[in-house]
C-alpha cells in the first residue's frame, strides 16, 4: 500500500512499492483498479489533453495542480471521521490525569463507552474533545502521539489499520497524475498536522502539499530550545467556502483538477472549474454498501446533495464506486 | 536575470536564461559571484556533506528544505521596503476616487509628496495605507495591479526595476541548492500575494513555496462566478516569532538551512538550527555602502543586532557583502 514518495518517470507508469503486483503492471495504463467506462475514460482523456505538447489544451507542468479532499475521497469516513476516533481514544488515554472528567460531559459519557451521548452535545462537545486532545503540547509531541496511535488503532468494523482504509483506485490516480507531471495536494477539512503524519507514506504527498484545518501555534524558547506550542484556538477551517481560501493561501495557484466526495468540496470544485483552459472536476459517489458504504443526499457525514445536482448540470465526473472500481482497499498489508 | 523555473540537472550546474554568460560556466561551482572565502566554503561544504550518499550527514531529498527571507536577503530593502513604494504609488493612483484624502492623514501628506510626514503616524498610518491599497479587490485583480506596477515602477536611487534589485549571488545560491535536490522556499514578512507575482519568474520559486504575511480572504459567487475577495483584516504576520509558525503551517517540515539578514529572521534561524543532524544558518550582513547599503545594529529597516551576536556565539555564517560578493545585482536587463 505504500507508495514511493517520488516518481520521476515521465511515462504513465505507476511507481509503487508494496503495490508492485502483476495486476498493476499488466494493465499498463496505471489505473488497473478502475473499470473501463466513462469515469476512467474522462480521467485518461483529460490527462492526455493537458500533457500533449503543442495541443490546444496543453498545460505547462508548473500549472498542473490537482487537489484532493481526504475524508471520503482518499480514505473512508464511516461510521465517523477517523480523526474523531483518534480524539476519543486520546480521551481514554488521558482520563487517568483528569479525574474530574468522570463527572463532566462530554467526557463522562465517552468514558462510559456511550459515544452517542457524548456527541449529543453537538459542535460544542466536539470542540471540547478536540481541544483537550489536540492542543497543549508541542507540534513534535503531537506528531508522535498521532504516529503511535496509527501504529495500533484499528477500524471498528473492518479491523484494519486506518491507513489501510484508503482507496486503491485513488492511490493509483494520485500516482498516475504525478507520473504525468501533476503536483498533487490534499485539501481537507481534517487537521493539517494529523494528516501530515501519514500523507507522505500513504499517499506520496509531502507535508508541504497538505492543506487542512488548523489550530494556532505559538513559538517559544523552553530552556533555550525553540518549540511550537499548539494552542486551544481554531486558526482555520478548511471546509466548504474555506477550501478555495485554503488553496489560495497555501498553493497560490488555482488547481486545474479537483477531487471530492461531498458538498464540503463543492466550492473547491467551483473554484477549480472557474479558471480558464481545461478543467477536471470529480466526485466520488459512495454507492457500494457491500464493499464500503452507500450514502449521499441525506448522510450525516459526507453529505453529497447540492454537489450531485451541480455535477449533473455541469457535466462533472461522478464516480460510481460500485461499478467504476474493481477494488476498494489495497491488499492487506 | 530571469532564472528558469525548473532545473532538473543533478550536478551542481546553474540553470539560467538571461544569465547564461561565460562567467557562470567558467566558475564551474555554480556560485561565480561569491568570492573564495569562509562564507562560500561553508555553503559548499554543507551541500557536499548533506548530499553525499552514505555519508554520516546525508539528508534525503525530501528533507532538504531551505528557507529564505526576502527583503534584504534576496533583494534590497532600502531606503524602505519595496512593497511600501507599491502602496504609496497606489495611493496616488487611487486619489482621484478619494477626494476626502486631501484632508485626511496619512493620505494628505503622501499626496503632497511628504512621505516622511505620512509615515510619522507609525504603524497606524502604515496599516491605513496598506488597507486601502491591498484590500477590497479580488485576488485576481490584486495580482494584475501588482504585475502592472512592477512593469513600470523604478527604484528611486538606482532607477532600476525593483525586480532587478535582487542579489545575483543569492540567485546563484537558490539555483545551486535546487540543483542539489533542495526545495527552496521564501519565508518573508512581505505580503504573500505581492511576492508570488514575481517569485517564480525572478527567483524560480513557485507560488506554493512562498510564505508571507497575509490578509484574510473570502469566497463569494459574484454573478455566479467564484471569486476571492481580499478583506481589510490581517490574517498572519510572518515575521520574527511568526516565521517558525508560518514555516510549520505551510511547509510542515523543519528546514535544514535558513537564510536571513535581520533580527526579524532570528527565530527562523533558531528553529532551523534546533533540529537534529546537519544544519546551516546564514545572515547576509549589509556592509557595502558603495555598491548597496551599509547598516546593521541601529538601522530602522532590517536591524541586525541580536542576530549578529547569536551568529557569533553559534558559529553561523555571516556574509560580508562587501568582501564576499564580487557582484551585487544581475547585469542590467
Amino acid at each position: 500500500m505504500l507508495l514511493a514518495a517520488r516518481c520521476l518517470v515521465l511515462a504513465a507508469v505507476v511507481c509503487s512499492s508494496g503495490l508492485a503486483d502483476g495486476r498493476l503492471q499488466a494493465a499498463g495504463d496505471g489505473l488497473p483498479s478502475w473499470n473501463a467506462g466513462p469515469s476512467k475514460q474522462a480521467i485518461l482523456d483529460f490527462v492526455a489533453r493537458t500533457t500533449r505538447e503543442g495541443g490546444v489544451d496543453f498545460v505547462p507542468e508548473r500549472e498542473r495542480i490537482a487537489t484532493f479532499d481526504n475524508d471520503g475521497t482518499l480514505w473512508a469516513e464511516q461510521p465517523m471521521y477517523f480523526q474523531l476516533f483518534f480524539a476519543l481514544d486520546r480521551v481514554k488515554a488521558l482520563a487517568p490525569q483528569h479525574p474530574e472528567w468522570k463527572e463532566q460531559e462530554p467526557f463522562a459519557s465517552l468514558l462510559k463507552g456511550d459515544t452517542q451521548a457524548a456527541l449529543a452535545g453537538g459542535e460544542k462537545a466536539i470542540v471540547e474533545i478536540l481541544t483537550v486532545t489536540h492542543a497543549g503540547m508541542t507540534t513534535e509531541d503531537f506528531e508522535q502521539i498521532v504516529r503511535d496511535w496509527f501504529a495500533t488503532a484499528r477500524h471498528p468494523t473492518t479491523g484494519r489499520p486506518y491507513t489501510e482504509m484508503v482507496y486503491q483506485p485513488m492511490l493509483e490516480l494520485l500516482a498516475y497524475l504525478r507520473a504525468n507531471g501533476f503536483k498533487t495536494f490534499i485539501v481537507s477539512g481534517g487537521g493539517i498536522e494529523f494528516m501530515r503524519v501519514f500523507a507522505e507514506r500513504v499517499y506520496g504527498v509531502p507535508p508541504e502539499q497538505v492543506v487542512g484545518s488548523s489550530i494556532k501555534t505559538k513559538f517559544e524558547l523552553r530552556d533555550g530550545k525553540p518549540v511550537l506550542i499548539r494552542l486551544p484556538e481554531v486558526d482555520f477551517i478548511d471546509d466548504k467556502a474555506g477550501k478555495p481560501v485554503g488553496i489560495n493561501a497555501h498553493i497560490g495557484r488555482r488547481p486545474i483538477a479537483a477531487f471530492g466526495n461531498s458538498d464540503g468540496d463543492l466550492e473547491m470544485l467551483q473554484w477549480t472549474a472557474a479558471g480558464p483552459g481545461p478543467r477536471f472536476c470529480l466526485f466520488v459517489h459512495h454507492t457500494d454498501a457491500e464493499r464500503e458504504w452507500a450514502y449521499d443526499r441525506k448522510s450525516h457525514i459526507g453529505q453529497l446533495d447540492k454537489g450531485l445536482d451541480e455535477a449533473g448540470v455541469r457535466g462533472w465526473t461522478v464516480v460510481d464506486m460500485k461499478s467504476d472500481w474493481n477494488v476498494i482497499y489495497p491488499p492487506r498489508g
